[in-house]
């Protein structure tokens, strides 16, 4: 991500330094920048230059009393803490660091705290797309001082993604230290609930109806083209991913070489899946669809765990069932499923706009949904045009909204939908097929629109045991706290 | 609590001081005390001594140099501690505090930490059963210094709840501090997961069967008399609260008047529930029966917003729909139901222990699970015989299990009973019944049982965009950690 961001700055006319704590990175760069059969603008390699080491990487930005930006990408945590004790002695008051890593957002905080009073700026950017996006313009979330987000704000404006449609750039303050960061962890929770649900309907069209893998290219790039997956980057890049034939004229295809496990989460690599998942129950806004399908991916990364479970459950319990469909049954099932991933992808979104919402209401970050599904628009992960379609006006219409399935414009697109979600869980289930983010999300639609829950008779339970109150029905909504009636199930 | 744990302690003979910021209580635990028809035993009101003022309290047991026994009764975090710090000048080498309450464990750790320097002991001691049980003898599982706990061991297999078959007492010293506190989490992470499952199948008794409540009550107590849901305490009270009449001869039930929303997740004043996703999600461990059922719950706390979702949505989507069953039909959906609602709660249980099996592990506790499922005999509401006879054992011949899934005796039930909780799950689907903690169960099992998962799919993707690296199928199983192959999918 460092060397692809480096090259995107150099193209903008920038002069980089860069430096990297592992030399073979700089080398490969350097390499890369140098080879004539790159591809690269010619004298690219005058403008970026690589360092191994920091004082002279430091030095090159000018020395102490320059006025220097300073673009992170490092693993979160302690990594980025300390490389910061590292370089400290060398920065002075006007500097500026651009954390563009996946940073846990009370990490960027303190960090933002600790450089203040110096007047050293620390930003919380968070950047997604990938390296392919880091190269050619990522999705790019800043926040901070505001002052200094201003200052950097033209560059990024330069090297954001820009959205096809209107040309407006993929960037935006989004508010004070940490909230960039904040709404980049959600975004990768709403990612992994798209991967989820992608996962799924690969499955129901790879492993239950057989569908041979250059088909789902073409079923997954049909979907892509046009409708309510319309330049969804996930179902795009699966596109890719089924059509890829192995290389060297070997027969199959690479994605059939790949085994089974995700394991970036369970290796703590990878933080924001999980601190999604966190945040949600911390903040008590419900987010079944990136739970459930982080829960998914978190056991497939012990095989070997699992492969002694399986041992003990038998096979049958997991094994998604091969399916013989008619010709026409075929057709409408797939188009069921196209809907069905479109239904559940609106779950995702929901839900991470939600925890941005409360998220901003408990820390006074002030956040814009709407200027976050702007920078969602393009260059980003979880792009999904007829998605920011529906809901960036609609966010604009209503700012301040705390759920957005309020909304008329979305509602209307889950009432429209959700059927299709149903009938596709329900022939899934059927099939035995692996649907954790499609039940999931069906689930969530049912219970946030219910009128009337059987929670009332879990709200006596609990006060059966445990005395805690409940409201009466008769009383209307009520309020978010502690009931007003006790009764006596068994004395104690 | 705090008085009813009082009051058992006074049975068992000890000389008790209570104390409450709040006088009320005070009052009010007098007044039954010395109240003729309270059926409490004659002279129990002179082992029992309320206190209003701390000094006097403090006092009442002795002074400074006498060796104390403390036992809170406190909500969680900054009250538990101001309790310390105002009680602090009056402790001596020697004390023990018992804390009772539903603490975070860091919290207990922390406290530990900074008293056991002068001598004083800090335990961890979840106590669970609610206040009938904390009056007639609750699950008790306590934890901290092994000397003194070792110390009032006697006393707490004294008040603890009794296993009915052995006569054993529900309560172990589990080990260090604040490990006490964390399993007495995950016993109402448990807790939320199984009152989700019954919640679920009442509605598909009430709502959808339009069964009513009295024989509700009658089939939740035949369940829970024999079988598969033996003594499963939250069945039983189920039944208790079915079959309860509204009071002063009006027609109709307690549960009907009983609004519902449950919101003590979201108003904070419990934070099990919420800390068990948390830490499942922090530590790597799949546990969507207790995050679903917890998502659905806080979902139903604020009514008011789910009215402007109803409002959006319309009411069709998330009403469960009666169903016609003839006689026949519906005697074996009840069947399958009861068999479904034991099958998800093994789930809830085997995400429990496995959360509790890594904390361990990350922590260096050494929780014995069988001890766990030893003081959940009895007292407690995730009590559930049948469940404890099948996992109990199977826990003791397997000490260091880190996957309980793994064990044979438990992979036997869930084997047998999967294709209930499969074929209630379709019912309900069909139905629109409410189901997030059954449908996340029967997805648990399934990838958790997955020989092959669609996530070699998803592990394409991750490698796509993010170069994520992957491993090969042919390579067998491999480790938890990041792959040695990367496909260049699209080149930067």
């Amino acid at each position: 991500m460092g060397g692809s961001m480096a090259m995107l700055f150099a193209e903008h006319g920038l002069q980089v330094s860069v430096y990297d704590v592992a030399d073979k990175n700089i080398d490969s760069l350097t390499e890369r920048l140098n080879d004539p059969t790159s591809g690269l603008t010619p004298d690219l390699h005058q403008r970026v230059a690589g360092f191994k080491d920091l004082s002279q990487f430091m030095h090159s930005l000018g020395g102490k009393d320059t006025d220097k930006l300073l673009v992170f990408s490092i693993p979160h945590g302690s990594a980025a803490d300390k490389v910061i004790s590292e370089i400290r002695p060398h920065l002075s008051r006007g500097d500026i660091i651009l954390d563009g890593g996946n940073e846990w957002y009370e990490n960027a905080q303190r960090r933002q705290r600790e450089l203040a009073p110096d007047g050293i700026a620390y930003l919380s950017m968070g950047v997604s797309g990938g390296y392919q996006s880091a190269r050619r313009g990522p999705s790019i979330s800043p926040s901070g001082d505001k002052d200094a987000v201003e200052r950097v704000m033209p560059l990024l404006q330069q090297f954001a993604a820009k959205d096809a449609k209107s040309g407006k750039a993929c960037v935006a303050n989004l508010g004070p230290a940490g909230c960039g960061h904040y709404v980049k962890m959600v975004h990768n929770g709403i990612e992994q609930g798209i991967l989820g649900v992608v996962n799924e309907a690969w499955e129901l069209l790879y492993k239950c109806l057989h569908t041979d893998l250059d088909t789902i290219a073409h079923i997954f790039r049909k979907w892509e083209e046009e409708g309510e997956l319309k330049r969804n980057f996930l179902v795009g890049i699966g596109a890719d991913i089924c059509g890829r034939p192995k290389e060297n004229g070997e027969r199959g295809h690479v994605v059939n070489e790949v085994q089974d496990k995700v394991v970036q989460d369970a290796d703590d690599s990878e933080g924001t899946g999980i601190w999604s998942v966190m945040e949600a129950a911390k903040r008590h806004v419900s987010a079944p669809t990136i739970a459930s399908a982080h829960f998914f991916r978190i056991t497939s990364a012990d095989r070997a765990q699992r492969m002694e479970v399986v041992e003990a459950l038998g096979e049958s319990i997991g094994a998604a069932r091969k399916q013989h469909l008619e010709s026409k049954a075929r057709t409408e099932f797939i188009e069921d499923l196209r809907l069905a991933v479109y239904c559940a992808t609106l779950a995702s979104f929901a839900q991470g706009l939600n925890l941005i919402a409360r998220a901003s209401a408990d820390e006074g970050w002030n956040v814009n949904l709407a200027e976050c599904m702007q920078i969602w628009r393009e260059g980003c992960i979880i792009r999904s045009e007829h998605i920011a379609d529906v809901l960036q006006p609609a966010l604009e219409a209503s700012p301040g909204v705390t759920n957005v399935l309020s909304l008329e414009a979305l509602a209307e697109e889950i009432k429209r939908t959700v059927p299709y979600l149903r009938k596709v869980v329900q022939d899934g289930l059927e099939w035995n097929a692996h649907m954790p983010a499609l039940s999931a999300s069906l689930e969530y639609f049912k219970y946030c629109g219910g009128k009337h829950l059987p929670s009332q008779f879990m709200e006596a339970e609990l006060d059966y045991f445990g005395a805690h109150s409940y409201d009466l029905k008769s009383e209307g909504d009520g309020e978010v706290k502690k009931g007003k009636h006790h009764f006596e199930w068994k004395p104690a």
